[in-house]
């Protein structure tokens, strides 16, 4: 097993250790493990007492398709609980490379330090003056290291947001493309590596190579049947590829679930300007393309390339999240405004889910007309910058609402809910209002089972099944998110038979290691457990595991359903 | 007994009722039995949900000395947890005078509703439009409203941080001295107001008479010991008329204790320039006045009149936790500057404790460099504005902090700490940390007792006797809240034997009933009680009931002395 690589951003020395306590984690099993034992609870998440920790899964650089995610880790800035933020990009398929199974920067620099470029090699770590690129966004400052570490260089930036420590700053790595595209979007962990003064990391260009499976002939086979799996499934080899998640635009609207101006509505009227299907007749009609992957290795392609009218590139990993959250929560239905949108988010290092609900509620307060996305635009290009009203939006939906004196705020856990109305898909807003991530549809993807009917049928409507369904998808997600998996292999392996059985034996195969299913749920059980730990320890109670009232006092059209469980009952999708 | 006014905000309609379950209770006893019995805990504190409670105390209108504090209630904007804010000023004197004991208001208008002015009459309520004020600052409102009512006008205004919803806000009330200068500071419940539209409440100018109490022979013997029990005593007698509680500068700068450029040092090196006697001879030398009540039937006078170089008006009601929030916090040694500051919070409407520290944070923050009050002046003359920068510093410390991406944050529960570094007055740390108000000095003054050695002799610096010290004390401010009491009584109080005795004989000879020391006791826990179980109910646990971790990592000097209590330990200064 590879290596821990310890960085103080106050000294700047470093170590190499071995993985030790954490052996036999990864991704977020160890990202969260770590958290819990290393970070008090009641530390504020931009102090030195914080840390931030990146570790890739078990199957990283494994050749397993779609196993090349990354989890970053830390006491979250937006929520003040734990929190594992899921990114694609090609650091996590690198960092094997260097013998690095996981990197945490610790302590923090004095008040009024510069920021640092962080080089990491496999016997090393240089830190370099960032001033070149301080200040800059991610796509000038990505095209900056190009220059120096040539054109792949694995890079992970802190935007300007990051930089000005705002709650809603993501950190972001560069994809496959050369493009720093893909984020590790939320709860706001850009800022925890701004307030450490970390602007860039940049892992050796030199790195190469694959892993070698301890049993190459098992792992050969399951690796196979893997794939066959994914590439099997109507979900992950027919809509994700040929729409991106954006396929979910109609779906959801059809289910009356899709949040409509600051979720006040179900369906949004204007739903076939932003559809998947849309998107992806606008991205062919001007020569973008509707397939890509995130990380090398992904046999799903749900990303694209978004071009502008002139045919040059806008955006990737446009997603659906991104789509209804300036789009129909915002009641914009211009998708060239919308991809402008998720452009600047990346640019500037902000999470796209939080700056939807945050325009709307800033529209809400008034400072905006609803439906301007002109003006919405504006907003977001101040992120970053000394502006005053920067500040504000990029520290999220919450912080708006005090800021704008609007009530009306569409939280959990001061994470700003996503694209689905909790009234009308009740899985997901067990899932909302249990996870230890705050409000997060990731966490326990209740969707698939609402509404695609993955995994089994359980009415969105009801309240019947929804905790059971929430719970279990909480468990099987902490262990993919461990393993390094795409959570999207999740559609595929819920209607799967041998599924789980084969990611173990893949497992077993990389790590020379006995790994059974029931090793598979224990490694999502003992991961929740250490962030629902975590979260006593910072101070959330069972009362912090609730929707927003006005879901309990609203009907939501077009089923006038509400919010129905009471905290007590919720309890039960906890681990 | 007085009856209680309800009026619904969002309908206009009101009602005056009987106290029913809330016989027996006047000032915080009664709001905060109210607000724990009608706000659900987990509301927004913007939303309809929440009330705000205007009572006066179980002596208002009664004649006793430095009996006319008002309390506001309601969920806390800024702490998310119950608040009794208390104030003095006019207004609890006249609405014993029109039969009321208290008025709460209730519900919210929609969305875009315009601003109302309220006048209140003893059989009726009448709503007007406020357009010609809204957006004015207080004093200009005030003055407004004194051209249509008479100069004696008795006025509540939402200043212009308590339009935008700020959660600094605060209620101003007009004095006797026909200014608008006395705020329920703390808290953030001129955002309440405001959330309610309701930019101005009248008290009828033809309101007259005192209460007649049911055994005037009786309460006129306690009412006159009252009198030389209070004006018996040095620091109600001397030191406070003759300094106001500016006094305090020099005394707690000499205890080490003086919390200096935003909690760094116990020292400020220019004490001099900003202490109450420096204050007292410019107030002198200007023609102002150093002696003046905030409400008639003050005995102490601790209030007075600070003129500028041309001998106009500036400011009244300039406190010292005024003087340090924006003097030795920030490194601000022009007293006339601070007195400014002082006078643009009044203007606004915002509290001087939270700004001081607000303006630290900003200073901290790079926003403005230490010392900088022209800065500063120009930071608070935005609150209120449609300015960003207006609505960050108008929401208080950890909003900036979060705003401007500072970790150092002297808050509890929110709430910004006041001029004592509980690293050397270890008792009113006790206070800090446990009280249900958040960051409070006034919850429970230890540094009577720690500095000013009233009512005993518990040393600062020691972790002895203070968790005692400071729980008795939390229950006996309760007790004299809810009497609609001074809080400075309680420095003659403590040092005088029969002190407790006569204000029950008061309280009984008013009423007609049996008040007793046991009584009064009661009536302070039961009022804890009520406020400990509605932040339960808001989701606080004991994990709340504690410093900012900097005051346990970082000596204060000159004691080198540090905050040294367990959460277990503080436990037991809760009732």
């Amino acid at each position: 097993m590879s290596r821990i690589l310890r960085i103080n951003t106050r000294t700047k020395e470093f170590r190499f250790e071995e993985p030790g306590i954490y052996s036999g984690l990864g991704g977020r099993a160890l990202t969260s493990r770590l958290v819990n034992n290393e970070v008090p609870g009641d530390c504020h998440p931009l102090s030195a007492d914080n840390k931030l920790v990146w570790a890739t899964g078990l199957l990283a650089n494994s050749g397993a398709a779609n196993s090349g995610r990354l989890s970053c880790g830390a006491k979250s800035p937006l929520t003040k609980g734990i929190k594992e933020s899921n990114s694609g990009g090609q650091f996590a398929q690198v960092m094997p490379r260097l013998d690095l199974l996981a990197i945490v920067f610790e302590d923090k620099p004095e008040n009024g330090s510069e920021f640092s470029l962080v080089e990491i090699y496999s016997d090393k770590v240089i830190f370099k003056d960032a001033a070149d690129i301080v200040g800059k966004d991610n796509y000038a400052a990505h095209e900056d290291l190009k220059k120096i570490y040539g054109d792949k260089a694995v890079t992970a930036l802190a935007g300007p947001a990051g930089e000005k420590c705002l709650t809603a700053s993501t950190i972001q790595f560069s994809d496959p493309h050369k493009n720093p595209a893909r984020s590790a979007g939320r709860g706001g962990l850009g800022a925890v590596m701004g307030s450490k003064k970390i602007k860039a990391v940049i892992l050796d260009p030199a790195a190469k190579g694959r892993g070698n499976p301890a049993d190459p002939e098992k792992f050969k086979a399951a690796r196979k049947r893997w794939t066959e799996i994914l590439t099997g499934h109507p979900v992950t080899s027919e809509g994700l590829p040929a729409y991106g998640t954006s396929i979910l635009v109609n779906i959801i609207n059809e289910a009356g679930a899709l949040p409509t101006k600051n979720f006040r509505y179900g369906r949004f009227d204007k739903v076939a300007d932003i559809s998947g299907e849309k998107i992806a007749e606008v991205i062919e009609s001007r020569n973008g393309k509707t397939k890509e992957g995130c990380h090398t290795g992904c046999v799903i392609q749900c990303s694209q390339r978004y071009n502008d009218k002139d045919g040059n590139y806008v955006t990737s990993g446009f997603e659906y999240e991104t789509v209804w959250g300036f789009g129909a929560n915002c009641l914009v239905s211009d998708i060239d405004d919308i991809a402008l949108m998720d452009r600047i988010c990346d640019e500037k290092g902000v999470d796209t889910i939080e700056m939807g609900c945050t325009i709307g509620v800033a529209m809400d307060g008034g400072i905006l007309p609803w439906g301007d996305s002109k003006g919405a635009i504006e907003l977001l290009k101040k992120i970053g910058s000394d502006d005053p009203m920067g500040r504000i939006i990029g520290n999220g939906t919450d912080f708006a609402g005090q800021a704008f004196g609007v009530d009306r705020l569409p939280t959990v856990k001061g994470q700003s809910l996503p694209a689905y109305d909790p009234r009308s898909v009740k899985g997901v807003g067990v899932t909302y209002a249990t996870t230890p991530m705050g409000g997060d549809h990731t966490a326990g993807y209740a969707v698939a089972t609402n509404i695609l009917k993955v995994g089994g049928d359980v009415d969105p409507l009801s309240r019947e099944g929804q905790i059971e369904l929430s719970k279990n998808l909480q468990i099987a997600t902490a262990a993919i998110d461990s393993l390094g998996l795409c959570l999207f292999v999740a559609f595929a392996v819920l209607d799967t038979e041998d599924a789980v059985q084969c990611i173990c034996d893949m497992v077993s195969a990389n790590h020379g290691i006995e790994f059974t299913a029931n090793d598979f749920i224990a490694l999502g059980v003992d991961t929740l457990k250490n962030e629902l730990e975590f979260n006593v320890k910072a101070g959330f109670t069972k009362k912090d595991d609730q929707l927003p009232r006005f879901f309990s006092k609203e009907k939501l059209e077009p089923h006038n359903s509400v919010w129905d469980y009471t905290v007590e009952e919720l309890q039960a999708a906890k681990v």
